[in-house]
C-alpha cells in the first residue's frame, strides 16, 4: 500500500443514506472501515456496485458477529496490522441480480445489475395470495413454487434470512448458492445448493394472481410483475473482507486436534457456537437457578 | 479409447460379494457397466479404493434414478456413443475416510483410505446410549454433539441419508461436502456445508457411554470406541459418471426460459421433481376420486 | 329436522361480498350448503362470527379436499342423506381472537371476537423490520419471538399455513391450538401445541420497529401496533362439518388392520396421503419414463 | 393421607435395576419420591406397569428439568407442603403399548401392556436395511412408513427423543399422541398429532428385510419381525406429578400480563426456555468476548 492511504469510512448513520448516493471511485480507495452493524457492511457493500470493492475493515460498537469480527477497542491494534501487510482476507461471494420485463429486455433506468452480499428475496409481502414462481436453472426448468417467497443466498447469508427460512449453513470461503423457499405449499420443498456457477432464474408466473416484492441485502427495491424475472449469479465482484485471526492472536478457546494436521484459524469456525447459539444441548448450560428456603 | 475395449460389468447380484476382494486392475479397464440399482454402482466404486475409476455406466432394469440414468433397453444405443465418444461425463465427488485408534495411529491391517460415494455414516444403533462426537474442521474445534449419529455425505449422497435425516440437496458438480446431524439433542443444530478442501473430523468422546457403528455407503464397517476418530476428506479418485442427456436426446419435458441464454441439458435438474416427488403441492395433482351413484 | 329445512346456501361468489355484510340469523337456519372451494367454507364460518354455527355441507366443483368431502355429482343423494339422519358431524374448532389496544381496551367498532376456522397470523408484510412479539400463555410469558411472524392455528388449519410454515398435522377432533414461527431469528424456535383450554396472548413488543399485519384465515384485517395485542382462545362455536363416511360408502380403499378392533372410518385418515402427498417416497411411483429408440 | 405414610424412594442407583423386578403394590404406597434424573423417575412408572402411580415428587441432584422440580435442598420444605394438602398434581398421560405376533396373538409371557412415560421407538438399529412399517390408527391404514424408525411419544416426551427427531412440542395436560418418523425416506413425512383416543398401529411390513428393535423410555425390549406388530394407545393411567409452583414460590421471572386475565404458574411456561435453550436467538445472549490489547 502507498504510504497516503485513501479510506473510506462509513458508519451506522450513513448506512440509511439514500440508496442512489452516487458510489465511490473504487480504484482510488485503499481500504473501506466500517463502524456499525452488519447493515453497515451491506450498505458499504452496496456502494461498489458497478466493480471491484476494496478491502474491507469492520468495527462492532458492542457484539461482534460473523461480519463484524473487531471490537472498536482494537482499532489501532488492527489498523496497524493491516498496513504492516499482515491481514489475511476472505473474498465474500457476492450476486450479481438483473431484472427483465416480460419482453425480456432489462428493468430500471440503467439496466444495471444490483450487488448483494447477502440474499436476495422474493416475498408476496402482505398480499393475500401466494407467490407462483417458476424456477430455472442455466435455463432449465427445475419446479414452480408456490409460496410465501424465495430466497436465493449467498454462503455469507446462509446465516441470515435464509437461515430463518430452514436452510443450511454453508461455509464463507466455498463458492454456492442457496436455494431456500419462504413457506412453500409443498411438504417436500427443501433448500437446494448450487455451484457457483449457476445462473438462477426466477419468473413470477403469468397466472400468478399477485406480483412479489423484491428485497435485496434486507432492503425493499423493485416489484415483479407476473412475466417479469431475475436472473441470480454470482458476482465477479466479491467483497474482500479482512479476517480476525489474522490480527488478533486466537486464545485459549481455539482447541485443536493433534491428529489432524496443523490446524488453520478460522474465524467462522471458531464463531458458530457463540454467534448462533448454534448447537446448544437441551439442559447442558440450563442451569436453572433452584430457590432455597 | 482402443479398439477392443476392456469393460468391466457388474450387476446386482455381485454388490453382494465380500467387501473383501480385491480391487480390479484400473488401468486396464476402459469402462465399467453396472447393471442393477444404486447399490451396485456404489459397489463398483467401493472396487477403485485404491485410485483412479474408469468412466461408469449405470443402467437399471426398472425405476431410473439420480445414478441409475439409463434403462436397459437402451443399452445398444448408449454402448454405441460411448464408443463414438459423444457422451459427457459428470465426475461426482468422494470421500476418503482415514480410520485412528487412541493413539493417533492408523486403524486396520493396511491403514488404507476407504473411499465412499454417498455418504460415511456414524451411528449409535441400538445403543440406549446418545453418541458423544466432537467434530473438528481443519483440526479446529467445531462443536461437540449429542446425537443419534453424524453424516459427512457428498453432493451425491445428499440425496440419500443425509436428505432423510433433514440435510440440504447439493448440485452433484458442486465441491462440497455436506454434514447433517441425525437426532441430535440439540434444537439448533442445523446441516452444514464445508468447501472441498475441508478435513472433517469426527472423534467419539472420550466420555461416551458407548461405541459409534460406522457405515459407508450404507455398509456397516467399523466401531469407534471413544477417543478414537476419523479424517474424512474429498478424494483425489471421483467417479467418472456417464450422463443422459449427452446421449438419449431429451424430450418435450426440458422446457428452456429464452431469456436466460442457452440452456444447458442437465439430467439433475430435470430429474429432481420426479425422483424426489420434489415440491409436490397440496392437492394440486392429488384429484381424488369421487364416488358416482 | 322440520318438514321444511332452512338452508342457505353460499357460492363461491359470495365468499368475495364484503365481509362487514351481516350475519344470517343462525336459529332459523337449519343447513348451510356450501358450493366452492375452501374459501367458500371459511366465508361461511365468518357470516356465523357471534353464535352457533349450523351443520355445514360442502361440495366441491372440482377436487375434493379436507373442507371439501363431497363432489357436486352427489348432491342429491348427500342431501338425501342428511335429511334422512343419517349424516355424522365433525366439530371443527374455531378459534376466538379478540383485539386491544395499549390501554388494555378491546379494539374496534363494537369490541366482537372474530372467529376463524383456520388461523390467525401475524406478519410483517413487506416491511424490512422483523416482528418483535411478545408470547403469553394463560397471562404467563413464554417467550419473545423475533421473526417473520407467528401463526395460531387450529387443528383444521393445520394443514393449511401452519404446515408451510413447519408445524406438525394435528387430527382435526383433537381441541388444540397450534403456534407455530414464520422464518424465526432463532435456530431453536419449534413448533408447540397447547391444550384447548389455553389464552395464547401475542402482543407487539414495545420496541418493535414496526407494527404486524392480521390476517384471519387468510383475510387481512388488523393491523396491530407497538404495544397493541390480541387475545386467541378455543371459540365456544365450533363449525359442525358433514363427514363424507357416513353418506358415502368408502370403497376398498379403506383398508383395516384385523388385530386392531372394528375399525372406524375416519376421512381425514383416508385422506391425508392424496390431499397432501404425505409421505410419498423417494422414487417409489416415480416411474421415470425411460425413451426408446 | 394418613399420619403415617408410606413412602417408596426410588435414586438413582435403583433405576438400573433389573426391568423383572416385581412393581410394588401401589395400594399401599402413598407418595413416591425420586432422587435422580429423568431415567428414576421413568423408573418409577415402570414399576408401576399394572395399575395406578401414587403421587410422586421427583428431586434432581444437579440440574432441574421437566422432570425434575425440585432441588434435593428443597427437601424438608416440599415434603411438609405435600403432607399439608398443599401440593397440585399435574397427571402426566402415558401410553399402553401391546404387541402381538403374526397370529394376531399376545406377544410376551403373560400378555401384559407395557407402560411409557416418553415414548416408545421402533429402529433399525444397526441393520443396513431401513424399516417399513405400516401405520393405521384405529384399525384404518395411514400410510407406509420406509425410514430408520418410528416414535409414539406423550405430550411429556415430545421434548425427549421426539424432539430430536422433529416433532413439535406438546404442553403436557394435553392428551395426545404424537407420531415422529425417524429420518424417513421421503421429503414429506411430517410429525402428526393424534387425539388421545386414538389407537396406533405400527406393524412391521411382510416385505421388510429387517426386523425392528422396540425401545420404550429408552430402554431396549422387544424385536418385532415382519408381521408382528404394536398397538399403543393411552394408559388409563397416568403418572401424578407433583408441580414446582404448589410449592416454591415463584419468583420475579414469572412475568405476567396484565391484560390476559389472572395468570396460572404454570411450571412448563416458565422452564421451556431455559431447559430447551428453546428460542435462543441470533446473537441475543452471544456477547462475544472481544480481546483487548
Amino acid at each position: 500500500m502507498r504510504t497516503q492511504p485513501v479510506i473510506l469510512a462509513i458508519d451506522a448513520f450513513h448506512e440509511h443514506v439514500n440508496a442512489t448516493y452516487p458510489g465511490p471511485n473504487a480504484e482510488k480507495i485503499d481500504l473501506v472501515v466500517t463502524l456499525g452493524g452488519d447493515g453497515t457492511i451491506l450498505h458499504a457493500s452496496s456502494l461498489f456496485s458497478a466493480g471491484a470493492v476494496p478491502p474491507v475493515l469492520s468495527f462492532s460498537m458492542g457484539t461482534l458477529g460473523f461480519l463484524l469480527p473487531f471490537h472498536i477497542d482494537d482499532f489501532a491494534k488492527a489498523l496497524e496490522c493491516v498496513f504492516e501487510g499482515k491481514a489475511t482476507i476472505l473474498n465474500r461471494m457476492r450476486l450479481a441480480c438483473t431484472f427483465y420485463n416480460k419482453d425480456l429486455a432489462k428493468k430500471g433506468n440503467d439496466g444495471d445489475d444490483w450487488q448483494v452480499m447477502n440474499e436476495i428475496a422474493l416475498h408476496r409481502g402482505s398480499s393475500p395470495h401466494l407467490n407462483t414462481i417458476d424456477i430455472f436453472v442455466d435455463g432449465q426448468h427445475l419446479t414452480e413454487a408456490v409460496s410465501d417467497g424465495l430466497i436465493v443466498s449467498t454462503p455469507t447469508g446462509s446465516t441470515a434470512y435464509s437461515l430463518s427460512a430452514g436452510g443450511p449453513i454453508v461455509h464463507p470461503s466455498l463458492s454456492a448458492l442457496v436455494l431456500t423457499p419462504i413457506c412453500p405449499r409443498s411438504l417436500s420443498f427443501r433448500p437446494l445448493v448450487f455451484p457457483a456457477s449457476s445462473v438462477i432464474t426466477l419468473r413470477i408466473g403469468d397466472r400468478s394472481r399477485s406480483p412479489a416484492g423484491v428485497s435485496m441485502d434486507g432492503r425493499t427495491s423493485h416489484i415483479l410483475n407476473p412475466g417479469e424475472y431475475v436472473n441470480v449469479q454470482a458476482s465477479p465482484y466479491p467483497v474482500p473482507c479482512i479476517n480476525r485471526s489474522s490480527i488478533i492472536e486466537p486464545g485459549d478457546e481455539g482447541e485443536h486436534h493433534e491428529g489432524a494436521g496443523p490446524g488453520k484459524d478460522d474465524d467462522w469456525v471458531r464463531d458458530i457456537n457463540n454467534l448462533l447459539q448454534y448447537n446448544a444441548t437441551f439442559r447442558s448450560k440450563a442451569l436453572l437457578r433452584h430457590s432455597r428456603t
